[in-house]
């Protein structure tokens, strides 16, 4: 495999393990409920949806481009800690509650996190309702080599 | 490649072979239009949106608890016919009609059956309608490496 | 690797190299603002969600029935320039604006699209809006070997 970088399934010790492996990275919010903040499954790292909670208070950051801000940089810190930046992002989904008034304050956020980019496939719908009454909500799935891999 | 448990894309005779493999178990509902019910790509498993359709008669579980259990063992039976658990989700994607009155069921119901998980990554929202004005769907990814595979 | 398909991460000259290889085919729309039309990692192909606007004209397409028709093309058009055709679809998410309206236009699309199939698993939500105030959105995901993998 000399030269390539392909990162097999896992350095697994023997085939018992779990083949998906759950993350909890430090500094991150704390899911309360019946979910996890992400996976990462091969060179493959999901995210959950993450929405605006400062993970010192876990509570909803007060304003709203604030919010959304949290909401990225909550994602990004998932993704970090498996070695993704953002621009190792694949795709964002992006929900809102208000397209007009939400989608505006998303580009500029994008704009300041990614910079130059290159920026990830979007797609973005204005939904009903999210979590909390919530207003943003973003997806991220990332691809990064794994730790160890023989690369 | 000894030692590792990298599963090849898949144990193709020949190039022509489609790249995804479509899924159709025993036992699943019936895609009754444009749609199929999963996918298998490399050690990915990609499960179509599944609602409470029992497949036995084809029709939506009547009480609502009972049609989101449903939806899950829909998605559960096709993840497991490709050898994988709902411990191996890398994600799922809940899409309820009425955040305050279903996601509650959803968390009581994924306790049920993850158990003492882990529990995947989950994004929840509410939209405005589903398909044959049903109040719940689930969307899985699954990760399992192929059978066959040279692990 | 002989007689295996697998095609690794990439051919890539040194570790620097991007993880995640960004999309933008000739002959595609233009995306204007903090997004791209797609990315490719490793085996696969992640196409942002597509609307029914003319590559030619960057205006959407008037008929209903041809807008979604447009959007199918412009996703299919990123796919097939990275070698993956429709059939090679592991997912796509379908989001419209009137689900009673809307679907049967899409199924038609489909089956005009996708002839004899296999169809890719679907998940098909109504939402509130979309971008541009539009009536359909596809997000697909695809998988194909890598250009110039070792297979």
């Amino acid at each position: 495999m000399e030269g390539t970088f392909y990162a097999p399934l896992k350095d697994r010790k023997h085939p018992d393990e779990p083949n998906v492996e759950t993350l909890s990275p430090e500094g991150a919010i704390q899911p309360t409920g019946t979910w996890n903040l992400g996976t990462r499954a091969g060179d493959s790292i999901y995210v959950a949806g993450m929405r605006g909670i400062d993970p010192e208070t876990n509570a909803l950051v007060k304003n709203e481009k604030d919010r959304i801000r949290q909401a990225f940089l909550n994602m990004k810190l998932i993704a970090e800690s498996e070695g993704a930046s953002l621009q190792d992002a694949t795709r964002i989904v992006v929900y809102v509650t208000d397209m007009f008034r939400y989608r505006p304050l998303v580009n500029e956020i994008q704009q300041e996190l990614w910079g130059d980019g290159p920026y990830p496939p979007r797609t973005i719908v204005e939904v009903d309702r999210l979590n909390q009454d919530d207003i943003f909500e973003v997806e991220g799935t990332f691809h990064a080599p794994q730790k160890g891999s023989n690369k």
